[in-house]
């Protein structure tokens, strides 16, 4: 069987191992984010998910290698600490490491190519365009991440000047250009939507907003609240030095400049970002979401899983009697 | 029959009734364009469709209604002639009272919702956020306009502050929040992403630059080339004062600060577009375009309408084994 929904690795608190686990046994695909995690915290959540579930699961792991950059200037314009600032590959070797010894079914990786490209199971590889698509040889699959997706693009490098693709035309261009399996991402909301990017050549669908309110998902409270509303979202470097996507707030609406700086600047942020979630204050702290995180639902993981498949199955009948009537 | 392929009205040349009437005779829905055109284009334009197909067709009018704005200053900055910036409204009644005298099937409306919303026949409206279609009360089906699209962006006002949202995450978020037809456009490059939105919840999918390279179309040779190559698109204002999204050029590379000033500065650069359209520049003019562009085919629309329908109905078959294995 093929698992057709896919829960988006979320770095920096939603993912975690229950999550992963619930959408794996609900015939879903779960994903651990190994981002900002040790790999000592890695291995323990790889842990936490085997005893979960003995389903097939996913890991994502960040494989960034941006130079290092000098972001004293702008912690002491912001008021915060330029001595957190510091350059990390977060881990990557030791990460590598903890998954040879116990590999998932799948391996993902986000913001470049890492060489050798490591094949311990199936290795997919995250594009946002049809040039990284065309680079991305030797891997499994690529997770195409149109501009409507949530939090950090997934761009190989972060630059000004660059096209943001929405889902739709980035599947169609990728498709066109490369023979590999695709994993749609970004804008994702319902079954509807998983119906929808399986007709436009993707093998798969992954969504992250959609899971944010789910029961087992570690998002905060002053998060979830925020998600539930309408609320303009808007891509910012303003918490990380990384373009992203999120529910617009005070920090990113007053830090429209802030410079590529991964993750120096992620590092410079992160204690008022903890204070931030600690106080419930959803002005200072990152509020990723996908273009249509309004449409996220409450409730179990499995059960929005075979909700949204249930949706997806209606939605392709719809379409069919559209087309022919 | 519901023609589910509709072609998007192109101003400023692509649109004819050439390729209206072909669209139309092959059983899509073709659409005029009837902005910059005088009312008396229009009406010629129609008589000329009406002479090549006796099948349902649309006219698309513009609905702006910007404040006018001094652009001496910019078309003196840019070398250009002051004198011909002005404000117009299109001859918006006298293209309603030539519509009145002979209906098309449809009328679109494109940034903003007039008052009174005319109902000759069908009476479209195109929207680009749910707040402006929860707005278009009256309207028989929306336009979604996703941020993939290309040409002017359908806002009903033109602004900096704004979300420039994906086809797929609109369409979820205006289907969850009104009950009307939807028509989608942005990004629709084939019969798989035809097949795409209509599982995302459309009735109709709309195309503009799947047609752009079509026989009938009146797309100038230099844009016809740079259509057909890979190569990024932008949204930019340095051409119209408007949004709108092109291929980019050394024009609206040179212009990325050009202001909020539509229609004035469409008419302070027509006199140099025309100029570099005559002269097979494509740097200096306009070259609308959505973000799967690259993907447009050449040949006769008609067979292209029908190659459409082929296409879309593999992909629903395609989804369709997709989600069930």
């Amino acid at each position: 069987m093929t698992r057709v929904v896919v829960q988006a690795p979320m770095s920096g608190g939603p993912s975690t191992p229950a999550l992963a686990a619930a959408v794996s046994n609900a015939g879903g695909l779960g994903f651990l984010a190994a981002g900002y995690r040790t790999a000592e915290q890695l291995a323990s959540d790889l842990a936490e998910t085997r005893r979960l579930t003995d389903q097939p699961f996913g890991v994502n792991v960040f494989a960034h290698r941006s130079a290092p950059v000098d972001v004293s200037a702008v912690a002491e314009a912001w008021g915060l600490d330029p001595k957190q600032a510091r350059w990390t590959d977060d881990e990557y070797d030791d990460k590598l490491a903890v998954l040879e010894a116990d590999p998932p079914a799948v391996v993902s990786f986000t913001f470049g190519l890492p060489h050798p490209l490591p094949h311990l199971t199936e290795t997919w590889v995250t594009v946002t365009t049809v040039d990284e698509a065309r680079r991305a040889t030797g891997a499994d699959a690529l997770v195409v991440q149109g501009s409507e997706a949530g939090g950090h693009r997934g761009t190989w490098v972060d630059a000004d000047e660059r096209e943001d693709i929405g889902t739709l035309a980035l599947l169609a261009l990728v498709r066109a250009a490369v023979d590999v399996p695709l994993v749609a991402a970004g804008g994702i909301a319902d079954g509807a939507g998983i119906a929808s990017v399986l007709a436009a050549g993707a093998s798969r669908a992954m969504l992250g907003s959609a899971f944010l309110l789910t029961d087992e998902a570690g998002t905060v409270p002053a998060y979830r609240s925020r998600l539930a509303e309408e609320g303009r979202t808007g891509l910012t470097r303003a918490f990380s030095g990384r373009l992203a996507r999120g529910i617009e707030n005070d920090w990113q609406r007053k830090h429209p400049g802030a410079p590529i700086a991964y993750p120096e600047l992620h590092y410079v942020t992160s204690a008022m970002r903890a204070q931030a979630r600690a106080d419930g204050d959803a002005e200072r702290f990152n509020l990723w979401a996908g273009q249509a995180h309004s449409l996220a639902r409450t409730g179990p993981a499995g059960e929005l899983v075979r909700l949204l498949l249930e949706e997806a199955d209606e939605a392709l009948e719809l379409a069919r009697r559209r087309l022919d009537r």
